[in-house]
């Protein structure tokens, strides 16, 4: 995976690679089973329309295709050059390019980071060539890519051998050649096509980011979809998700490398360093990803996506004559947050005068297994009727009726154009493969069986409830009022550094985040104290940059009840820490209010992929062991930060548990979002915080300690 | 669902319906389209060679076949009856079976319980009448049985009318007809296929049960798939589970109806009482049940328990071709519970001999994208190498070299059977149908994808795992030593009740299962008090059956710290419980030691379906909100108990957290076991318990509080 030092290459550039008029094939071979005969095969065989330049010196033609000794003999420059040499001969080959101004190379050569060390040097010295050439460079190790629409296959393997890959609305990048052809044999093997097929290799320098917002740009494409082991910047694949919810086209994310045997395996195949899983589903969230684990997600979600509908809500309903299959989607609904509302006392009425007297009229609505009436397909009636009920936002109809007979058929699909809520099919136990391919021709969305039509109706559902909070909440960035309107000036010592728990609340209190009563004072001023700061109990603490670890430093007494034991604490608590960490430079003693209540961690980490990231949940295990934390990039405004206390699954807690009073779940909204800020501002500084614990009460968020760490 | 009226029907006598030699059609019609013609055209068309007897009245004879007036009028006695009439005729038609002697009679007809109260009251009366008259039910309101081993097609809807439906090892029972046989068409369509296929309907009399169990032993059925909305007999599941690890053949299992909205659209389907999900996955846990969720699942585990190996032990190698497969295939081992382990240093330096250079001999084996070397399959050779390994259990291979050519095949298969270590191959881009119809024919397993072969691995260790376990494990059951040897007799007031805390703790006592410190005096006694009964702190307690809820009753204070305290307590408790509730009957007051530790959850249900249960958990929000508990079904011994100790996630907590010292985990276990044994011997009386808390520290385990429920 490169690192950002090309600016990120603008989707206009890419359409030069992708609809190439010109291609070289620079290691042309005429043998057809070789990595440099292959393309040769491939882009004079298939129908590509452009000029092909195959280059070997030691050949005349191959094929009857004239070849040329060297890039530096062709007669123009070619838009893109294949290079299918020997990896110590391919930066004098980019060199080349760079001279006769080819602007882009796919590499097909393996023998780089890949293999180790030795092949590591070869291509670091190579992305020098590269960035000193201007070429603009796919691969290293890749196996190519694929422009169905042109027919230009530029690579080679087993994936690219074929001439009859369905052509259709999806565009896949893949990191991993080899597995991403198998999805696409999978998936075409499964009844849907391709415009777009790239394998990236080792991104040396154009990367997965690079294509799929090139992708999510194109109009032939209406799903995008990838298999990626680790991305490097974090923060650019979350604004290509937004940019996905904007142009209501979904991002197909199969994300693997993700357990500790998973990463093991990662780390073997590429030198990329992923970042923790969490951050990805993070970015996901916030943006029109869709996880996938199966090429027939693929299948079932580009069905439905193609269509262009988004439902308005999530509100379900099925027509079905198989009670099972009914109540299959509703288990299914429900594990993916769609309801399965009642419908409307007029649409039950109406139904039940069309269905047959022990059909079930409620939702989902079970029409028996009753054939035609009076030659009109009832299920074809019911679905108009629930169609039009306002409770419902999509359908799932699983009905013989509706692909009886062509006119049926012909219905269905008049009743599917019409409506702007998205219908799906599911089949039956009957083989109907002509009404499949009918579908099929007419874009008309079908499923092989009732709980893949309900996956791609969650898929649905999840992207426009993403899509439709994206849209209205440009307002969710607004900075919180701090009493000031922007970046809080903060004096942070130089270097890296830990603060004191002292300075930390110094950065909370600068951006509005309630801290605990507290006073940092010397251990003189202490003993010489007439009577307490603040009302007992309170807490002693040693206040120093150098212990960060205070309690097991013994550098914390808490319950403190009277002044005597204040002092005696004030000097256990120094003896304690200079003994702990002798020649530590101590800041003075914190004398601080106890405070009580539900305790919660509000972290901040400064992630080298995702940057600046908001961690929340309950304290203690709950965190550590339960896991029950959330995650949200910073920025972020108040309404995202009342959703992120949300998530978490002890939220019920804070809600009013038992009959308990509510939590302060305003402030802590407050907090999280004024830490996102903080976090934002000061990105270049800090590295890490933690405010644990946070405690919450009906009407009060005190954060009781604080821990922050500089980067240089 | 039907209650077990019946004696469960044995294994032996399905053989008569299953392989009947004479089907009778009442209600047979020469309309092909009916559902009364439909059976009539599918046994006299499909190469069935038993005797049909179609019975109409008004028909002589149907496309040649004769018609019979009534049943009475057969030359015979059938083996099965057919039944197609109006719902209202159906009893007297098996009035008439039983007379005539037909031991089975499968009723298509509808218009019962399905259909609301005249049905329901239909169904009772049918009931009663097929109880008198000795013919054992199919039905009502089922689509019949499919056997493929006779082509007896017994039954109609679309999934009957293919005479070409795939033969293979795969037995089905489905509660939902229609969605079953959407299944069907389905899973033959990925190429799995069929001998059995059994639509239950509403379970009058024969249930799900009983064909579970009747397939389990049928050799020509490796592999039992069922569609579920719910049984009545979970003690029966759960030994038919176990049974199903004895035979080793799994039953895929698909439940739905868990879901809120899952249940509501059970309910209105079948009149089911589903117990809850969490008891059913017990239930799975416990025996020969795989979870699914796709048609495909079927296909693919069914693919590889044909082949009749199991895995040894969860460890896994994959051969590939493509890193990224195998950086998924490690992704799903780890989530599945299964290894993929370093390879021995032998195998290493043997692997790296004949692999090409750069490619990387770590498991997963990445075998590179090269071509055969020297006419030999590098796959196979490397298959071969890792079989060998000591550190391997099974094999996923994916590799485009072990099929390329018929003698590379050969050698593929000839591999895959010699060893008794399970292999599977993942097919990748190429398109090679042909091998997949040879590896068919061989019933050598195929996987379309890494991770459907990845998914198959997991079931094959699921399923192995448990059956090792299960067989080494009769010990499991044994009583934990009461310092008695069996049942222990217990004093519990006749009728429904609920017991005193007093006499709830007196139950577990009995049971060896330690209480807290504590005497139940009357209020007098303890005004009279010298001195207190246990040393302070200490809580005071209303003790009264009616006040199951203490708390709320102000009938509980705590940390009572003198004897005036606890004279006060005492007083006020009294005071409040008969505020609470005038009228109430007192038995005392409780003085207990305060305990304290880590609270956990031990409970108990007898649920209807499944029997005595014991529930485990952290107290407080990790029980009730994070859903942190796991059940198992009683009684078990102290290695089961052990296990479902370290089941919950907060298991952690009481292994030695954070440098803490570890809980008494092992007195845990002693009381889970002793509940189980205490809810198996009372069973009949005891409805549920909770022993809330229960205090955990690092030598004792001490019930605070106790509550026992009791049944009439």
């Amino acid at each position: 995976m490169t690192s950002n030092t090309h600016a990120a290459a603008k989707a206009a550039d890419l359409n030069r690679l992708m609809g190439a008029r010109s291609v070289a094939i620079v290691g042309a071979s005429d043998n057809k089973a070789s990595i440099g005969g292959q393309p040769v095969t491939f882009l004079t065989e298939f129908g590509y329309e452009g000029k092909v330049y195959p280059i070997n010196p030691r050949l005349k033609e191959i094929r009857g295709v004239a070849c040329y000794a060297s890039i530096m003999d062709l007669p123009e420059a070619p838009d893109v050059a294949i290079v299918a040499v020997n990896s110590k001969l391919v930066a004098g080959v980019i060199e080349q390019c760079g001279k006769k101004g080819i602007p882009f190379a796919i590499i097909l050569s393996s023998g780089f980071k890949e293999i180790g060390a030795e092949g590591l040097r070869l291509e670091l010295e190579l992305k020098e060539v590269v960035a000193q050439s201007g070429v603009r460079v796919v691969g290293p190790n890749c196996l190519g890519i694929i422009n169905l629409t042109n027919r230009m296959h530029a690579g080679f393997g087993s994936g690219f051998q074929y001439n009859d890959i369905t052509r259709g609305p999806v565009a896949m990048i893949t990191q991993s050649g080899g597995f991403g052809l198998t999805m696409v044999t999978a998936i075409e093997r499964a009844g849907m096509g391709f415009n777009y097929i790239v394998s990236i290799g080792n991104s040396l320098d154009l990367n997965t980011l690079d294509f799929l917002e090139y992708y999510l740009e194109r109009p032939e494409v209406k799903v995008v979809t990838t298999f990626i082991e680790g991305i490097a910047d974090g923060e650019r694949l979350t604004r290509i998700g937004q940019r996905a919810l904007e142009v209501g086209k979904p991002i197909l994310v199969w994300k693997v490398g993700n357990t500790s045997t998973g990463l093991k395996a990662a780390a073997s195949h590429t030198a990329s360093l992923a970042a923790s899983y969490d951050l990805y589903k993070t970015a996901f969230r916030a943006g029109g990803f869709i996880e996938i684990a199966d090429a027939n997600d693929v299948v079932d979600i580009a069905r439905v996506f193609r269509m262009g509908k988004l439902p308005a809500g999530n509100r379900l309903a099925m027509v079905t004559g198989s009670g099972g299959a009914g109540v299959l989607v509703a288990d299914r609904a429900d594990a993916t947050g769609i309801t399965m509302p009642d419908l409307e006392p007029d649409t039950l009425s109406k139904l039940k005068a069309i269905l047959p007297g022990f059909a079930s009229a409620a939702n989902p609505v079970d029409i028996s297994g009753q054939t035609s009436k009076d030659g009109t397909s009832v299920s074809n009636n019911a679905l108009r009727l629930v169609l039009a009920d306002p409770n419902i936002d999509m359908v799932i109809i699983r009905s013989k009726q509706s692909t009886n007979t062509q006119a049926q058929m012909q219905e269905y699909m008049d009743i599917v154009r019409a409506t702007p809520k998205p219908v799906m099919i599911a089949f039956g136990p009957d083989r109907d493969d002509e009404a499949k391919g009918v579908f099929d021709q007419n874009e008309i969305p079908w499923h092989v069986t009732p709980p893949r039509a309900a996956r791609a109706a969650a898929a649905l559902n999840e992207f426009a409830t993403r899509r439709r909070k994206y849209l209205a909440a440009n307002k969710n960035e607004a900075r919180p009022d701090l009493g000031q309107s922007a970046k809080q000036e903060l004096k942070l010592p130089a270097g890296e550094a830990t603060l004191s728990e002292y300075a930390a609340k110094a950065v909370l209190k600068a951006y509005g985040i309630p801290v605990v009563g507290e006073a940092n004072l010397s251990l003189e001023d202490i003993l010489a104290l007439k009577e307490a700061p603040f009302p007992f109990p309170l807490a002693v603490k040693i206040n120093s940059a150098d212990i960060p670890h205070k309690t097991e430093a013994g550098g914390v007494k808490l319950g403190i009840a009277s002044l005597e034991e204040l002092k005696a604490a004030a000097q256990t608590v120094t003896k304690n820490a200079l003994a702990y960490k002798p020649g530590a430079k101590l800041e003075g003693v914190l004398v601080q209010q106890m405070a009580s209540g539900l305790e919660v961690i509000v972290g901040g980490l400064n992630d080298a992929c995702f940057g600046p990231t908001v961690l929340f949940g309950l304290g203690g295990i709950f965190a550590e062991v339960l896991k029950d934390v959330t995650y949200r990039f910073a920025p972020f405004g108040i309404e995202a930060a009342r959703e992120m206390v949300q998530e978490i699954k002890g939220a019920v807690v804070m809600n009013g548990y038992r009959g308990k009073e509510a939590l302060d779940v305003e402030g802590l909204a407050q907090v999280l979002s004024r830490v996102s800020w903080l976090l934002h501002d000061h990105r270049e500084r800090i590295a890490e915080m933690d405010i644990n614990p946070l405690f919450m009460t009906s009407k009060t968020i005190t954060a009781a300690d604080a821990l922050i760490t500089l980067k240089p």
